[in-house]
């Protein structure tokens, strides 16, 4: 088991950037991304409709026999969560959201905390849950931000256009009682985090849960005693639902580091329709 | 046959500026307008799984009798059209971008023609190929706006935001040798029309493929004598891949009308997942 590989799934791309932390954090383990890059996003979908896609993709990755599943997309953790631990009682299923709302509970000290998120995930409150059970009386202000997706994915990550789209989703917020914490609960802000710190200036602490998340699975792994053994080189592998051009085009600002298309395997999620 | 509906398929929601359009043109005709909102946009998608989800899609909406097939999306219209023909050889298949091609060679004077379009229909140069068919010197930019669809449906349609945005696009291809005739080549970019205008100017003329095409769809019914006997009041099914809240929420910025979310229904395109 502990020289399988961690299962990290995404509707794209946007959860390379938790595979990023992942990786900086746990060099010696191995990994399998898988980017539903054929359904994205899943921001502007259902609950239903994203539960039965990370059903789907989960399974493609158990499937190839990994020793934990992260669900390095908000969304897909906002709604999927509880039918996935179902499905694999037996696996550490580790969501982006419990994560976040634990480390801005630790963070804030107004308790007034934003949550910048896809329209789905600000409409499943699952932040405000997840952040009142652990601080009842935190006051939450949930922000769609649904067009950053897109300026992320354009790789428009900064300059003034980017500054008004988050001046325009963040002042509003920002009138009265304003918050002292943010957390960036979707995988694809964190390559905007120097526009949205400008934007919200020095006194307002910043949470990204991808990152935060990826502490939660090296905690996980350690007291379940499954961290790999420390002497193999990290391997990964990455697969997505459609072609693999625009993938690797996309992946370099959110991973950091460059893909080659021709590492990418495109995989169909057919054979797994019937799991839900 | 001649009171069956015409299917309208597209992605999602900006086809309905298409259906506008043939509302206007055709009031007693009845439609059946399917939007694949669970997988939306096909934008950013490659050719080989745009033409698999308009088999599927065409195919759900062949299965409910139609007299007519309307690809009311340009990056469907861009990769699939061949297919759809092939699969169904006695049904008129008319899709946006051959009509949007025609009415730009006719308009512009110079020959030198812009087009605007997501990501995916850019790069598959079938605008290109369709107005050189028609005009053999042309000139013409290709401009892949991918954001102006999430500004679309973010109802962000005005403003400086909006304008800055265009600026950016736009401007290059206007640097030098610039175009006189600019296509609209994605039914979400008509909303957005307004603002166009301002930033090209009143010497540019806009050509917006979507309203192009439903003069074609009126000639191919004439002409085969399928028209409507012009009794009957018109009919609108509407079906969507996902639920119907956001389609409805979105809809009325596209439709110009508002719909009711009960009057939409969720249909399952798994069925026809081996059509391909």
């Amino acid at each position: 088991m502990k020289n399988q590989p961690i299962g990290v799934f995404d509707s794209g791309v946007g959860g390379l950037t938790v595979l990023r932390t992942l990786i900086e954090r746990l060099p010696y383990e191995s990994y399998i991304y898988l980017g539903d890059t054929a359904r994205l996003p899943y921001g502007t979908k259902t609950g239903e409709t994203v539960t039965r896609y990370a059903l789907q993709a989960s399974a493609a990755l158990v499937d190839r026999g990994i020793k934990a599943l992260v669900i390095a997309c908000n969304t897909a953790s906002a709604y999927a969560l509880p039918a996935l631990r179902q499905r694999y009682p037996g696996m550490p299923v580790i969501g982006v959201i419990e994560a976040g709302a634990e480390e801005a509970c630790q963070v804030s000290r107004s308790g007034r905390i934003a949550v910048m998120s896809t329209d789905s995930t600000a409409r499943s409150g699952a932040y405000p849950a997840a952040i009142l059970k652990v601080r009842p009386r935190a006051q939450i202000v949930s922000i769609a931000c649904s067009l950053l997706v897109a300026l992320a994915e354009e790789g428009w990550t900064e300059g003034s256009i980017v500054g008004q789209v988050l001046e325009k989703y963040l002042s509003p917020a920002f009138a009265r009682d304003p918050p002292d914490t943010v957390v960036l609960g979707c995988t694809h802000f964190p390559v905007l985090k120097r526009e949205i710190e400008t934007v919200l200036g020095p006194d307002i602490a910043l949470v990204d849960s991808g990152s935060t998340a990826a502490a939660f699975v090296e905690q996980t792994l350690r007291k379940a005693g499954e961290l790999a053994n420390g002497k193999t080189q990290t391997d990964i592998r990455f697969l997505a639902t459609d072609g693999s051009d625009r993938f690797a085009r996309v992946a370099q600002a959110f991973l950091g580091s460059s893909i080659r298309a021709l590492a990418i395997e495109t995989i169909d999620l057919s054979p797994f329709s019937r799991v839900d």
